[in-house]
């Protein structure tokens, strides 16, 4: 199924429950800084973490990542794939090999 | 395309320069923070943005997510759709039309 | 010197650049998380990490949270002797001792 | 009383409880971003927020920062202060009075 299928569910979602006002580009940021918080704290003391408490908040990043881009108009696989390449010209495959240094450090 | 098209091809670009020592469930958690914290900083003083830096930022996000996915062997819209469910169990739509509240204050 | 100092030169120095209307509790919120996010990107890939840079960020972040107890009329040390005393409470010595699991799990 | 004082304080409850282990640079890192996160989620969807949980969250944030202050061996107010005379010399009183771009685009 394509993603654009998902953000079309993801929509009707909100839409049922009239979230729409609550969702504006601001309150979804601070949405996706919280639930990637949450992620991060499956790992705040070490690499250890309980993976079904990872996968929920995993899925939460993205389910906020797919409002905003609904919120926004954006085809979520068309703006990965354009970032993507600018990344390629950043990192190119020679230079960055193995090192995980910022491309201005490269 | 599939969301599983662009995981491949995510998971290829990460190959390529040998980065998936460096991607290790904990060190790509953080790295979601982290993005979620710049396209925070298309907000921070208010709710006008440059779209330019909220779609590079909102896709810098979803692609460390994906990557994520990638490195537990999961599928995004798998997960997506199994936490929605739980989330729709929790916010029935007639008791959480038009409120903000968290489930167990509704 | 007391940190009711240090938060009142935190003040003048915002004044004098009339900063206040732009240092709503809601956008120091959101400036505390962006630059937790730069402190944490100094440990993006491990735990090593440049000595400078995370002298820097630890202190905007410090900076943020004074400027945000100064907006709300809060005096630091105040909040955080009361919030440790919630710790102690939660956190026996004799049940949290050499445990990092969270007061719930204890 | 000093800052100095309050970081002895806080050294002294971890000490008691044994965290010293837990609490390395990188993982204090991540509690401070964690922490950041749940303040900025008093305020998710507006404004608005209730007064003691804002109070607490932010305690928890400068917690952590003084912790980590503790761990790296620096005195708070002595790197805010360091810090501070960086960022006068970056936004000089009359290019950035009631402006909140960045120094790079005053």
């Amino acid at each position: 199924m394509t993603i654009n299928t998902l953000q079309e569910d993801l929509r009707a979602f909100a839409a049922e429950r009239e979230w729409q006002s609550f969702h504006t580009p601001e309150n979804l940021a601070k949405s996706i800084s919280i639930e990637a918080a949450e992620l991060l704290e499956c790992f705040q003391w070490g690499p250890d973490s309980r993976e079904d408490d990872v996968r929920h908040e995993l899925a939460d990043v993205l389910t906020y990542c797919l409002m905003m881009a609904n919120r926004l108009g954006l085809d979520a696989e068309t703006i990965i794939r354009e970032k993507l390449e600018i990344t390629r010209v950043k990192y190119p495959i020679e230079r960055s090999r193995g090192r995980s240094e910022k491309y201005d450090r490269l």
